[in-house]
């Protein structure tokens, strides 16, 4: 499946999520990663988020999709991170 | 359609931005907006948000869906927004 995280988290605790989701997935810009994982690879992703964050003050967002088909991406301004890692 | 979207501006222009999105979308949490646009909204916001952002500096990511149908969003943590007022 593709999926695509943002999160908002504590300042304290942004380094360490970002660390941590750069392991599974392709950084798209500040709290945002994208990219193909397996039930198994979410499930991995999910049990390390829960462990980091705090879930009284932190907000993580997980949107799966099918395929990476199933949705176009569009970019107005810069690009932070090199599509050609992403695609 | 079903519209995502993610901005990753300077702070000098991220209220500006969210002000302006919040009038088409639904806001999810910092730097991210949810909703049903149709091709000639999509268009508008895209328009709006160019004359907002610093295109050498900031970037907006897009995501297209058919529907809302073709992802599941799942939280972890605290939602920031009523889930109620989104779906």
């Amino acid at each position: 499946m593709y999926v695509i995280i943002a999160y908002d988290v504590n300042v304290d605790r942004v380094n360490k999520v970002k660390k941590f989701l750069r392991k599974h997935l392709n950084w798209i810009q500040n709290s945002l990663f994208e990219g193909e994982l397996t039930q198994a690879d979410l499930e991995e992703v999910k049990m390390g988020l829960r462990e980091i964050i705090n879930e009284e003050e932190d907000m993580v967002v997980i949107y799966r999709l099918r395929s990476a088909d199933a949705m176009k991406r569009e970019v107005l301004g810069m690009e932070k991170s090199s599509m050609d890692e992403i695609i």
